[in-house]
């Protein structure tokens, strides 16, 4: 196998797909923007058929929400990630005929992703309305050592003409988005309106604001100085430009920075304006293209030495995957201020909102392979504590927290609270992964100062929302009304049971770190005014909660009131009618046991120690059988329970269909942008699925099992400071400590020491 | 007693209420119409604070529908009753200063209303920019003899000045509405755009045209012969106009009529427009006031004679009784085409439509007292049948209709489904009217024609959208899940107490009129398709119907987990958090149990049969201690059952608080339209409730007891083609036959057999 190749992404070895679905596979991005790779030519001119964009991460508009009969506490605006002009944009200019003004004939030929290195390479052939033919040749990357910079060079070769070519590097236009209508209210809203204006520099700055969000960006752009040219006015709109005298089978290139800023309020941006302006001219004099990229190839390379999992006896498959981890990598915000947009940083689907994948299905990755990744993202979670206080008082919560089920900003942007504010659970979910996150890297600081403060104020949230029961069904147990599991398909019930047992886990966990600072930093309890009382109601709530079970069936029951309800006729329901929600109202939907995505048995995969091997099999088919998958987070649940339950099959199945999800468009919506969570439930099901890794008491344990496919499985993971490689093949394991102390591990449930000097080899057959 | 001056609705004598309390208060109607009272010189001139208006029964225009998340089968666009130009609009011209140019200052000196006629007397103080002050009087009625036509009759008289004053009628403008911002979701939208054309003619006739709905209706104007005016063109638009020379202590008079079209598509009101100007002239010439009056106040006045209810001992009450019929009255559509919205014809609250409160709260009155409005009312459900299927194949329900739970046109035009379409029961309760009105009329006819396909396609609807239960909870019962009841405070539940109880009772009489009709009519049965296997379904769903029961607190269950929730805690939430959904979320309100109104209890009501004194004290304690009454539809339930419960004094002041609900706009609201619902229930709390009126088999039964304020009540009623007058005092009932055959009745259960020449004289101490 050539290395190299493992690590490339060519468009000629993908399956068919439209040019926005490519647009979208090839974005760049490095968390803190992506740009979609479309067509260079293409500006905001519905000629063409793309949706090109810049996506800054945390940058948005609000748009009015609105409702036919509007009731209090609704969000009364959603914040929508803007589309920003496309950085890949180019004006060429031949025989006096503008690209922008008249559309020239722009051909894709071929594209080619360097995932090792970031570094994309594209080739289109250009013809002008005069039928002069030239090959355009794109090689770009978002830096991955200086997050604010994206650079992209340009090479043009003359293919049937000799003579002159003006080009121009400009942005005539602000407002990016092409209008497209669509039913589908997992799609983007209608556009939201940019300003923008040129800073005083010597560069084109431009300085992007928002209308009602007032918030603001700024984009340098500048000319690299392997070909350097001229900053000038056309149109009255500062650009770089040059004209080129071109030769049959020579080829000229000239390469472009932009310096993307942070997003900010609109005032300190333009305060701070000058500063910023005379900081880009300097730190982005006399780069060249080669210095850049060498930054950022040996940063991301740093990543793949993490991150990589090396997977042999199938090739592509292998390839599927690293492309999964690069686009994880691609889209999770590092600043503290920002987290994962459900589509990453492709495309404006779900309008850039976080929701509670970003903890549930994509931090592991991070928190196992780039710990300090993970430890950003939770603190976005810390900085809109206030948000979420102030959401609960508004929801009539007495006490404690509520995080916004969709949000950019920290506060609720769901429109239709049944399927949105009414998913409780996201409190339980960031809750889980905060301890997940202290366990696996024993960061006692981050739970001191961050960590610990979102647990307790999350459990306080379930004390207020749910109550002790008094009739007959609940007496003396702890009861949780009128909230939304994962399952969107069931909506507004009582005693959820994924939900309660994540309260019950978000109420245990209070009182562990209660009872763990309370000894070492019993002041932290005192600001935080956590008393011996609350610890104990934490506790007793957490004893008694009640977890919904059907004695007949001998499931675990999703709801109070859900085995009573008929099964909805999947197979007898048109392969054209899926997904059930563009298709049926949300009544309708209700009426019937059938879930959008894995809901109860979530629990079975979050908490394995709950149950025995036969009590997950009930519970597995039970819900296998109701389950159409509507939601893209649901195959790779059901895939590690099957490796649990050793249906080496089915478990080999659901990978293959998650793990394909966005090469091969398979929920038909690619073009929208990569489902980012799904790509982490790529992770999850290679490492907690086929690798078997479980958390023990400060340890973990590995109960590895490879698809007969599979020839070997080797990744690497940050466990309490210490890296760890492990190797599984169809008949041993090698576990190797690659730095840190020496640490005890689980092997199938039996332990193993392991020093520095020393593998463990352990024979599975 | 002045005789008269009982049904004089004396401005002077009402508690004083905003400007837009009393247009809505004076509104004059016909149930084709209504013209609220407003500054006749206003027109659509925001300087004035009024909300004058021309609404018809079902004309409406289409406002689409917006919703952050626009699921499948939603409703899309809403139905919006128009607010057509005021016909009392009358422009005056004193020194070249015309009053819709430069606003005149408008002083209301006096109101007062005729009930007995109809005819509304009003005085108006107007003084010009330059000084001259004259005082107006306007009499006017909307016709009951011809319910197209509207007059109104002015007199001015100079206060300060002699000299001309020109009167031009003439309607400038034909967008009505004046713009007003609410948050109250029980307002009405944003207004919708009307166009108008006036018809070639020698009157001034208007086509009015809706955008979206693509409706028209025509309006013509026509100067009465008392005092003619010239026809004529002011700024290209046809008028009635005249100059007058004043006189100070000299009133002059003139007066219009106004025909008003049923409201049609507008390709077949084109089509017929010059033969309705042409009807329109020819009817509407040589007519006088007095003689357009006299027709009228006849046909009003036999409405009082079947349907006044005369109470002695407190002559104001007995007045404000006499004006909630008056307004009933006024807002029953009587075409078979049209309903009573929900505001009557008053206002544009709740957007004119038409919800279960006209079959459940209003239709009684009509059935007992105008049966022919009655019957008309129920054609209305008939002829929207097959808009009603559609909605059940739209919402995966394979037999039966859906009636939808707010409409004009007879789709739905619900934007919240939980407190909208899920209000299933509204089927029931159609088919529970169509049993009362053919057991109170004997219209077999009706049931042949109309009714019995309505209640057997509502009782399909019940088998297709209940399951048999198979869970152990609900086993070998019939269940239904995910519906709203009643209480709008608690939503999407299984097992509503009421809705189970009203399809019960659906299927029921579907089983009972169908062996009825199998013997008479069996050809009827096939038409429809009803089969023996299907009477038998209804039945057995019928006897196995699914009740909640709290056999801990031995009272009926609101739903399957409603007694589980903790109680809101409603003394501790202050006067202005009411109503709870303007203030808190729906989720948070869901939450508790708390009631917007009598949900479970309705049962009680509804079949009295069904419990004992001691289960329905039970009943009515415990939801009584939940009830906000946020809506107008609760206190009178609460009050009749508090009638029968002989609690003398929790009766009497629940009546007070809904016979006085508009007059003392206790709610806030009826500046936006009366509360009709409210005013039916005022003649149930005196029917139902004071007089015990209740049904037998092919009887009725009286179980009077009268509030000790009250010396005597006495209305009349039609049972089965007979006319019968009850009079009750504190001692003693005499019911008296009117015309008609004998007939068995009870008195307290006890039979009586009534003839033509006998009075029953009962005494009751």
């Amino acid at each position: 196998m050539d290395t190299n190749d493992a690590f490339q992404l060519h468009l000629q070895k993908l399956p068919p797909q439209d040019e926005k679905t490519f647009e979208t596979i090839y974005t760049l991005g490095n968390g803190h923007f992506g740009v979609r790779a479309s067509n260079p030519l293409q500006g905001n001119n519905s000629h063409f058929n793309g949706q090109p964009g810049l996506f800054v991460n945390g940058f948005y508009d609000l748009t009015q929400l609105s409702y036919g009969e509007n009731y209090s506490g609704y969000a009364q605006n959603s914040q929508t990630i803007c589309q920003l002009p496309d950085l890949r944009f180019i004006i060429f200019e031949l025989d006096g005929i503008r690209s922008d003004e008249t559309p020239y004939n722009v051909k894709l030929v071929d594209k080619n992703l360097d995932m090792r290195t970031g570094v994309l390479m594209e080739i289109f052939d250009i013809k002008s309305p005069t039928n002069k033919l030239f090959r355009l040749t794109l090689q770009s990357f978002a830096s991955h050592a200086d997050k604010h910079l994206f650079v992209i060079k340009y090479s043009v070769s003359a293919l049937n003409f000799t003579g002159a070519l003006t080009v121009i590097k400009q942005h005539p236009y602000i407002n990016q988005q092409i209008q497209s209508r669509t039913d589908d209210m997992r799609a983007s809203r209608p556009e939201t309106a940019l300003d923008r204006t040129f800073i005083k520099s010597k560069l084109p700055i431009m300085l992007i604001s928002t209308r009602k969000s007032q918030l603001a960006l700024i984009v340098a752009q500048q000319a690299l100085k392997d070909n350097p040219m001229q900053v000038g006015m056309i149109d009255d709109l500062p650009c770089h430009n040059k004209t080129f005298d071109l030769t049959q089978g020579m080829s000229q290139s000239f390469s472009f920075v932009y310096a993307i800023s942070y997003p900010h309020p609109l005032l300190k941006t333009t305060l701070s304006q000058s500063s910023f302006a005379a900081s880009a001219e300097k730190r982005l004099a006399n780069k060249s293209f080669k210095q850049l990229l060498d930054e950022s190839a040996a940063k991301i390379g740093e990543f793949w030495d993490n991150s990589d999992v090396e997977l042999t006896g199938d090739t592509a498959l292998a390839k599927d995957i690293r492309f999964n981890l690069f686009h994880l990598y691609q889209a999770a915000g590092n600043d503290g201020l920002t987290s994962i947009p459900a589509k990453g940083l492709t495309g404006s689907g779900y309008e850039g909102h976080y929701f509670w994948d970003a903890e549930m299905f994509m931090l592991p990755f991070f928190i196992y392979t780039e710990p300090a990744i993970a430890r950003q993202l939770l603190l976005y979670r810390y900085h809109t504590l206030p948000q979420a206080q102030r959401r609960a008082r508004e929801m009539g919560v007495k006490n404690g927290v509520m995080f916004p089920w969709r949000t950019i900003n920290g506060e609720e942007s769901s429109s239709y609270y049944p399927a949105g504010t009414a998913q409780v659970h996201i409190n339980a979910d960031i809750a889980y992964a905060i301890d997940t996150y202290v366990r696996v890297t024993g960061d006692e600081d981050f739970l001191y100062d961050y960590g610990y403060e979102i647990i307790v104020k999350t459990a306080r949230f379930w004390l207020s929302y749910g109550h002790w029961g008094k009739d007959i069904a609940h007496k003396g147990k702890f009861v949780i009304d009128d909230v939304t599991g994962p399952d969107e398909y069931t909506a507004m019930v009582s005693n959820n049971y994924f939900t309660n047992r994540m309260a019950q886990n978000n109420l245990s966990i209070a009182v562990k770190y209660s009872n763990q600072l309370k000894h070492s930093h019993a002041e932290k309890l005192v600001t935080l005014n956590v008393t011996d009382e609350e610890i104990a109601q934490f506790n007793q709530a957490a004893d008694e909660m009640y977890l919904p079970y059907d004695d007949q069936k001998k499931i675990k029951m999703q709801d109070d009131l859900s085995t009573s309800k008929p099964v909805w006729p999947i197979k007898e329901t048109p392969r054209n009618q899926f997904p059930l929600l563009l298709h049926f109202h949300p009544m309708t939907i209700y009426h019937y046991q059938v879930n959008k995505q894995a809901d109860t048995v979530m629990t079975d995969f979050l908490f394995p120690k709950d149950q025995d091997a036969a009590q997950l099999k009930r519970d597995f088919d039970y819900y296998e059988a109701i389950t159409v998958h509507d939601s893209s987070l649901s195959r790779a649940i059901f895939g590690i329970l099957a490796h649990r339950l050793h249906h080496a099959d089915d478990a080999y199945g659901y990978f293959m269909q998650t793990v394909m999800m966005d090469l091969s468009n398979s929920q038909g919506n690619t073009s929208d942008g990569i489902h980012a969570a799904n790509m982490g439930s790529s992770w999850l099901s290679l490492i907690y699925g086929f690798a078997g890794m479980g958390l023990e008491k400060d340890s973990f344990n590995l109960s590895p099992e490879l698809p007969e496919a599979w020839s070997s499985l080797r990744f690497r993971i940050w466990f309490h400071g210490r890296q760890i490689e492990i190797t599984i093949t169809q008949t041993a394991v090698t576990v190797k400590l690659l730095s840190g102390n020496p640490i005890k591990f689980y092997l199938k449930h039996k332990a193993f020491k392991l020093t520095k000097e020393q593998l463990v080899n352990h024979f599975l057959k």
